[in-house]
């Protein structure tokens, strides 16, 4: 059966796996059967009784391919966010990159404080502070200037803690999830507070999710006519549209503009979205990854500045939406080390 | 062979069209070759040769699946857009409706003139008297009532030459051509200075584009905990994309992501449109309906208010784009009258 026929046979799912270069080594182990990197407990179960309910034809719960809408947020959700949001540290690392040429940012903050390594001197410019930052980092180029920027970055940064190029941060268990679903004939998005722009760069060949299926904040575009007539998109400082907390039922509704039946976040700020699926009718999977694992990735929930959950926590266990224990319920977090990390 | 595959097989287009039930007599028709509506000029000639190009595997124009991205305005190129844009015709039908809610409408202009049936009067109150029109007929109420407000009039309204319902006012030839590119493995996107969430009540039923391939304008919604517990998107006033002209290519990279290779419009409105897909490297296929039928539909070009095509036109000229001549090109304008409308 195939990937479109909508279940989730062995050769759809292995045709799904291959399909995501990264996802080579789930494929070699698929004889495990599905999701091979979660353990056989109730967030697994929950997520295999579901994807069978809603795509065995004949069953009372058989929800349609093109209905088979799931949505994942990408920061502490697909990868890791920790020690601070990864496009925060490529747009540090951007600034730190661009100082030669700006002589003045010596004198101004928050940009004096990024270069001379001074964290409370940039936090201290506070929400102004970043603004200035992505204005300076996230505009005034092409697109395309853009993304080979981030492309490049993405090359050559390294994460502080793993050493890892950012893009190796990425949950193993999640790849495989998003490949399962993608078997099984959903339509796999992701809808994060992150950039657009900044995403797309990774977001296929990394989880398989082609542009088009990605949504995210973004700044205003303006088309002009290049230097040899030929026409540019010339990002802009000015903040279009942040898709994160109340805005992201706003964005799944601009982008999609269909109610998904599966979300999947980790915070605060995938609230609204697990609540906005979780209203409407038939069946539905709400899922958020706890952050339980000190050792192996990093432990944090209700008092973390960044990836905070508390109030969905809260809603989660009245709910009995599904909380992946990161420690509890993984084998493994991200994905064996590529040849070239050894 | 599959849509997924990629060619244009005889079963691909069959079950290409026999998706979208309004193509059912093009799919009873297909022993006539692919986009039986279409003579055999220089319009059909091309689309065909270049959607074999790029879907060969092994031609030097081959293009992947995951790039075929197709965009086809809307408003005088998938359907009719005269005497007034469609979504016009709705917004003036509902402040009709709900005058009699609005006694105060009876002293205030542009709403006394659209109760009183005075164009005039309307079209002297300008742009701002239609932000107080869309407002009015768009705003203040969740998507999903104006859903079904929308899907209302689409069953009750007639246009008022053809007395058609205005979703039976799109052209069969580009019907044919959507189900036909999907058939060779393209994916075929609506980019449309209509809103989007009025498009997608008929987009999928009528052209076979799901929700999520809709872009267009938008309003700004907010999230709301609705007076059940359950979250509701409220639409309000307050403009939030307008995805026309030099907005498209900027829709085009927010929504889409990715550089189309074939871009289908009809009017000033989608130059740039044009103009960007036409930038990209690699094999493109640009195209313009022209309106040049006043027997079967109507003609119009650079002096009309409503789509005007004077710009795009001579550039078109100048490089080769093609130009489709309604009268010429096209055996049949609207698809065959429904059983119930005879």
């Amino acid at each position: 059966m195939s990937t479109r026929g909508g279940t989730f046979s062995r050769r759809g799912l292995l045709a799904a796996a291959a399909a995501v270069p990264i996802l080579a080594e789930s494929a070699a182990r698929s004889q495990d059967g599905p999701l091979p990197s979660w353990k056989d407990g109730a967030p697994k179960r929950a997520i295999l009784d579901f994807a069978g309910r809603v795509s065995r034809e004949g069953s009372p719960d058989f929800v349609p391919p093109a209905e088979r809408i799931a949505v994942f947020d990408n920061d502490g959700t697909l990868w890791a966010e920790q020690p601070i949001y990864f496009q925060v540290a490529f747009a540090l690392d951007r600034v730190k990159a661009l100082a030669p040429e700006h002589p003045e940012w010596k004198e101004i903050q928050p940009f004096k404080g990024i270069v001379e390594g001074d964290p409370k001197a940039v936090a201290a410019s506070g929400e102004r502070g970043l603004l200035q930052i992505m204005a300076a980092t996230h505009a005034g180029m092409t697109t395309e200037a853009f993304n080979d920027i981030v492309a490049d970055w993405l090359k050559t940064a390294r994460h502080p803690r793993f050493g890892r190029p950012y893009d190796r941060l990425v949950y193993q268990p999640m790849l495989e999830l998003l490949a399962y679903l993608r078997a099984g004939g959903f339509k796999t998005f992701i809808v994060s507070g992150g950039g657009v722009e900044f995403m797309r760069v990774f977001a296929e060949r990394t989880y398989g999710v082609p542009p088009e299926q990605v949504v995210g904040s973004s700044g205003v575009t303006k088309f002009e006519m290049g230097p040899e007539g030929s026409p540019v998109l010339v990002k802009e400082a000015e903040v279009e549209f942040i898709d994160d907390g109340p805005g992201k039922p706003s964005g799944i509704n601009r982008f999609i503009g269909r109610r998904p039946i599966l979300a999947f976040g980790n915070s605060d700020g995938d609230h609204q979205m697990l609540q906005w699926t979780a209203a409407g009718t038939g069946p539905r999977f709400l899922g958020l990854v706890h952050h339980t694992d000190a050792e192996r990735e990093f432990a944090y929930d209700r008092q973390s500045h960044v990836g905070r959950l508390d109030k969905a926590l809260d809603e989660a266990g009245q709910r009995g939406w599904t909380v992946v224990d990161m420690r509890q319920d993984w084998k493994q977090v991200f994905p064996s080390a590529l040849r070239s990390e050894r």
